[in-house]
């Protein structure tokens, strides 16, 4: 049903997509279509990638899910720096971390828990999480916060860019880890996998059609959006900050938001946990890299840094995640304590 | 024994206070009165609280700790904020987070380490108070503290009270949780629940009587303490920032101190550990937020904007007694880290 | 083999050293072989520790690793300090700390497990470790970092000289908690103690004599190594900053570096990590606050107030490698994840 109503908003959102463009139409409105339009092509990105990951196998679909999982949040992105608009990158990153630690976890975890008592996952995929998490966010992203305090811009960028490396090293390393030298090793041997058994969606040429159409599709409309930005801003009289950190998270995630909550209802907390907090990674660990690397290649170079507020937010959600998450086993108030920090934190950049 | 040593201070305090401040007797004699009075009244308070909660079942019992468990705390900071002194109250709450994650359990894990070898608590209600713990002190205390750096005084108590409503609410979340949703699921079935059979004190009628008087008296008494901290502080040297964070939290938490070190020292490290982690809680997740909601009715709002020192103070404490307790299990050496860790701060806080 | 390589580096390094102070040598030159010469040196101290440890037993030996195990780190840092070069002692307690917790755990870990899938420990000195590290790192040192911005000199000074006597007091205790009163209740009783019948390297006479001289010999020798670090500074290009945390820090724990990987080598986890984690509980809660007192004795008193890099770099190495170590287990991928952010810390402290 669901995927219905997205095959019309994609063939009903392109074309006015285009011709709004062309036309010069209020951006407001454009803001918003171009907004559904990215949510419904992400969906078609999603399955797609889903149905190549079944048929490849699961250590192809690892890497499919690393480069395509966060496509659509990447060319948002580099149109933004492109556009100058740096800030608004840092603060869409921002967003997606936290979105997905605790908007997307934290939903996950309160619809799965009004269903189940108690909810388990793989506890040592939990702690593999966290050390990851501290290390991408505590380690990665406060040191060259603190560190640039006392450095001139070239070295700052300097710093980030070596940053950069090793971030996309460890995660290169993470995927060798867990898909082959530590493949299955911390499997509870008694659980059935059964996802083996199951059937793509889509047959390997239609998958790949489809994701190289939408990535266009998804491509010409960001960069649309982007130029709505201010009018938006000035328009609901939100900051360019908040944009980034909450619409642009959520239309950026829109598709793992829907699957991570339909696993978690489902029981398949792994699945959840896996989407949430493996989503958070590649992004702070592969698409936050790459774009302070790509941006070298344009007039404005990013370094990572982050706002105080943007960084604070982050470390606070990372602790909190870790120790919620580190026990393998969730409930809904484990849910609500999660949603009711990203409220606190999304009143604070409404506000700034 | 101590029982009757508390009644004959209550017998010869009160009055003396009423005295006393009439004839306006020396501020630093009369501060110690007050304070010993305070603690007195506190003891018949906590009893009363107790032999309700036996008669109305532990679900209204949780309700009536929640309300009169850190009434003396919530009675002297309303009189502290009438009286302007908001940087008092947040110092008193930050003494009180301090004295409970540190001294109240320091003092508990040592002496009951002593006697035992190993203690045992239930680590599910460890990880629940953790990550409550983290989402109070870290997220909630922290983001507004950062978050204020770059916005007006409007906002920022717009801020805070948006995250005491937040807070209000996750706290009554928890007892929902606690008390209803998830009540014995955590329980060890092999532990018999003996607390069942337990005898109240006082009847019903006798201690809703008490809790009532004493209330009172001690509404009374703080109202006059609070005018004792400008003369004490310069009399002794003692900055009101020391007052604040050590003396009136001693004396606000004088009862919790007394139970939860009798409760370590008969192996009951469950209760000992409530007490402690449960009323550090309190303080951040409802009495705080209680008292920024009320300020908004005095002169001088009071946001939740802590100083620097007393953030990182309660932030550095979460952090330890969180890696401590995280295990269910303490011993003599653990007691005497937290002992140490509040001696460092108490020495910090002595100098500033 | 690789001893007798560090015997024939003593034996000729010694009288090189002491010609080249003589007659003015290079700095440059002089700074390399005093730094080779010491690492040499080490291990002989290393040795002759770990054979009177095993003659007088481990409760002595325990006692005996905590004096001599850090010792040239001490007599290098007492010379510094005698030299006016407060920055570069910090910097040099900054390095240890890093390297045993990032650099020497890492390397560990990594080599450890590339032979080995899962490498375990025992799960309760990881916990015990953790909370001290909090300890020392997250409150001892933070602490007076953050109440100093509102301290003048002489009460930082005094704040500093008070956490340095808490510090060294818990290190007693926590010496008698592991060696008297909770002396293998935390082993596991499957496993068989067969360090029990180890035979001792060198005789007690000789162990001592060696220890003496090789003593005398790093205290001449590190005299003159202070005294080169401004030249070899000017001729890299390097701080003295970077020369303090990278280099000194390296050439001080090389012996530690040597046995943690080799034990890790040989799956003897407990005693890696038990270097690795130890050494920086060495430095931390005994080294630096002796020096914090020693300093008192000279010119510059020397507060516990490091950089903020430096402080921040520590808190989140300290916070990641708790969460990898907490759960008793490692792989190559943690030992991987260690050595990233000891690479990223080294660029950082390289570029200010």
């Amino acid at each position: 049903m669901m995927n219905r109503v997205f095959a019309i908003m994609v063939f009903i959102g392109v074309p006015i997509s285009v011709i709004g463009a062309i036309f010069h139409w209020p951006s407001v409105i454009m803001f918003i279509i171009y907004c559904l339009t990215i949510i419904a092509l992400a969906s078609f990105m999603g399955r797609a990638t889903e149905s190549l990951a079944i048929v490849a196998g699961p250590r192809i679909g690892g890497l499919l899910n690393a480069t395509f999982g966060n496509a659509v949040e990447l060319i948002i992105s580099i149109f933004s720096i492109q556009a100058g608009l740096n800030e608004v990158v840092l603060a869409s990153l921002t967003g997606s971390v936290l979105g997905n630690l605790l908007l997307v976890a934290g939903m996950a975890f309160l619809i799965g828990g009004i269903k189940f008592k108690r909810q388990k996952f793989n506890v040592y995929d939990a702690r593999h999480n966290s050390g990851l998490l501290i290390f991408a966010v505590i380690v990665a992203f406060v040191i060259p916060e603190v560190f640039s305090m006392n450095l001139n811009l070239t070295n700052t960028v300097h710093l980030s860019v070596g940053i950069a490396i090793i971030l996309i090293l460890l995660y290169l390393a993470a995927l060798f880890f867990k898909l082959v030298t530590h493949r299955g090793i911390y499997q509870d041997p008694s659980v059935v996998d059964d996802e083996e058994e199951e059937v793509p969606e889509w047959k390997k040429g239609k998958a790949i059609g489809i994701l190289f159409l939408s990535t266009v599709a998804v491509a010409y409309i960001s960069e649309n959006l982007v130029h709505t930005f201010e009018s938006v801003a000035r328009s609901f009289g939100w900051s360019e900050l908040f944009i980034g950190i909450v619409i642009v998270a959520i239309v950026g995630n829109a598709a793992e938001h829907a699957s991570a909550i339909l696993m978690a209802y489902k029981n398949k907390m792994d699945v959840a946990v896996e989407i949430a907090f493996g989503s958070t990674l590649q992004i702070s660990m592969f698409v936050a890299p790459v774009l302070v690397i790509l941006s070298l290649f344009f007039s404005h170079p990013m370094p990572l840094v982050f706002t105080m507020p943007e960084l604070v937010a982050m470390v606070t959600a990372v602790l909190l995640s870790i120790i919620l998450a580190n026990d393998g086993e969730t409930n809904w108030f484990e849910g609500a304590t999660l949603l009711a920090a990203y409220i606190i934190m999304g009143i604070g950049f409404y506000l700034l």
